[in-house]
């Protein structure tokens, strides 16, 4: 069996941790931030932009690739790494969260999820087992376990339910993940050997579910964990109380991946409860909507304020979009309708984001984590330089 | 009075020349494709995108322009090459095509057009006189005097009007070109200094009209002339004879800039028959259709028949996208309405059609441009490798 997974943590500062996360396509370091790529494409970018942009790791859903083009398809292909020419590590979320969100007449059984496409109506499912298979075949180096995601508010009944399908779901995605690592599982190739399974914890807003979720999904022995369930509509205050409660309790040698999080300051919050990994759509799908995140909050580049504005969305920002364009030029793509206004605000959006992670990491090796923390508060509370 | 044009031709082989072209932001190889960025921007791509392609030169659009963002904002900001980060020579179409192909409720008389915006219903008029104006403050390198285009099929009488009219406008326009060069006319900034006006022959197709309007053109000593008014619809081989008719006729000292033309094949042909500069939407616009030009023909890459297939675009291509992606990958992208298929499939159209140009120029040079002319053809009308 192949395994060329292994996670070190070079240093901790408080409950933030800077580690180095090694995969079968490369090493991730941590804290990271992986940027989404739904579809096998960072929506508005191409793969060299990605590249030049220097993520260590990208995130690809298994919803979305298994209805188009198909699983088997990219298998065929030599998996997505082959597929989308993309050579580093890549994370594929289950499928759980869109089916539940995105999918039609969706019916939840113990078996599984029975629903129908969002493109074409065409009757599908998904159960633990398939979402261990269609990752196998898209060849991700990380696979997810198929959770269920109850919606948010919800009542303790509701979370605890979904909560405990979550657990017994999560022993048959790992027994079937182990048969299909041994090769036992016949049509189905393990597409990237060495591909490991995060578990994902539940339970909602509610910390006795949490408790009990992480000591259920720990004992199965997954490689590591993700907090799920959380920034689904809840109050930011209550995520961060869920996020310290639950990473205080996951294992110290596995990265701790908050799934879906967040806004610039959830990160560096979240980092200081001890989380090594996040996803978010914000900075990519915000990029589009033309909101542009800098180190001085956010700037929403279609206002008329920077019509004739000619500095670059961040002054004190190095990526592609701030070192040859202006607010004026960027303001009016947007305006025109241009796609490469969407491409180079996500650009701007991404670098600013992993170039913010990078920050965090070294303040955490300097041992000033909580300084640069105070700091960034500040600094992004303030007007944009204008 | 600053003035850096200057136009050699290096060689020639027949009709075909390859040719020098000077201008204030750098200098041309001709024969020379120039893509267009109508509204400051190469449509689905970035200025470091459109960069890495290596073009010469680009052209932007007086009509777009003037409308959104203004052409007093983009001289404020310091002209069109700073607003949009582009260092190379710009070409600014003067707008007359658009004034007659996307402008509603049109009135042309002799003093000019009036329309209205097809973006918010404003009324506006063009000139030759402020189609000057709007070009100066644009600070392009080459800006094309005021035209009337008329529409095809039309009468020689309808033509011959159109044609009258041009010249009359041409005299105009470039008297008011030199009244703004020297500073005459008060609040229009040359933001080029050194910018130079082509004329537009007209005349449709027919020659004795062609004829006059080389000799009225000429007459008024532009930098150089450009042949409007062919490909709007005639049959392919009646555009070849109006150009080889009319680009004869021409100052062979002067680079010849066919309009709004063409195919891959075009561009060969048209060399063969003396021209030296091109524009076209045809590989960007098809490319954001997903038709992809190929050493063997276009391919449509949403045909199922590329679903499972590993092989770039074009194998003898060295683009970024063949470098890196599939048939299968572009076509997922494209079905899946990504817009990194149209930046992808953009980089590849281009490429292909700089690439040929620098073939042509090549060939030239060697005296082998029949035999290129000949093989190009050949090739062209061969199916993709599959």
């Amino acid at each position: 069996m192949t395994s060329s997974f292994a996670f070190d943590v070079v240093c901790g500062d408080g409950a933030a941790r800077r580690g180095r996360l090694r995969l079968p396509h490369g090493t991730v370091e941590t804290p990271a931030f992986m940027p989404v790529g739904t579809r096998a494409a960072i929506r508005g970018l191409t793969v060299d932009q990605v590249e030049a942009l220097d993520p260590d790791i990208i995130l690809a859903n298994t919803y979305h690739l298994h209805l188009r083009p198909g699983d088997t398809l990219i298998a065929e292909l030599g998996g997505l790494h082959t597929f989308m020419g993309w050579t580093r590590p890549i994370l594929t979320d289950s499928g759980g969260y869109q089916v539940f969100s995105l999918a039609t007449r969706r019916r939840v059984d113990e078996t599984g999820v029975t629903f129908r496409s969002h493109l074409d109506g065409q009757l599908l499912s998904l159960t633990p087992e398939s979402a261990v298979e269609i990752q196998a075949r898209l060849g991700s180096d990380i696979a997810m376990m198929f959770d269920e995601c109850p919606p948010w508010p919800a009542s303790f009944e509701t979370v605890e339910a979904a909560m405990e399908r979550t657990l017994r779901w999560a022993r048959r995605a790992r027994e079937h993940f182990e048969r299909v690592r041994a090769g036992q599982v016949p049509d189905v190739p393990m597409s990237t050997p060495g591909q490991v399974q995060f578990g994902i914890v539940q339970g909602g807003t509610f910390p006795e579910l949490r408790d009990r979720s992480v000591a259920g999904t720990v004992a199965l022995g997954f490689e590591a964990y993700a907090i799920g369930g959380l920034s689904v509509g809840e109050p930011t205050d209550i995520m961060y109380e869920m996020v310290a409660h639950t990473a205080a309790q996951l294992p110290v040698d596995r990265p701790r991946y908050l799934m879906g999080v967040g806004t610039p300051l959830d990160l560096v919050e979240c980092v200081a409860r001890g989380i090594d990994m996040f996803d978010c759509v914000l900075p990519t799908r915000n990029a589009r909507n033309g909101q542009l995140f800098t180190r001085r909050g956010p700037i929403v580049i279609k206002h008329a304020q920077y019509a004739r504005d000619p500095l670059p969305p961040d002054p004190e920002c190095g990526c592609p979009t701030c070192r040859r364009h202006s607010r004026a030029y960027l303001r009016h793509l947007f305006l025109a309708g241009e796609m490469s206004a969407a491409a180079l605000n996500t650009v701007h959006n991404l670098y600013f984001y992993l170039d913010t992670m990078k920050a965090i990491g070294k303040a955490i090796e300097s041992g000033s984590f909580s300084s640069f923390r105070r700091q960034f508060h500040e600094a992004y509370a303030r007007r944009p330089a204008e």
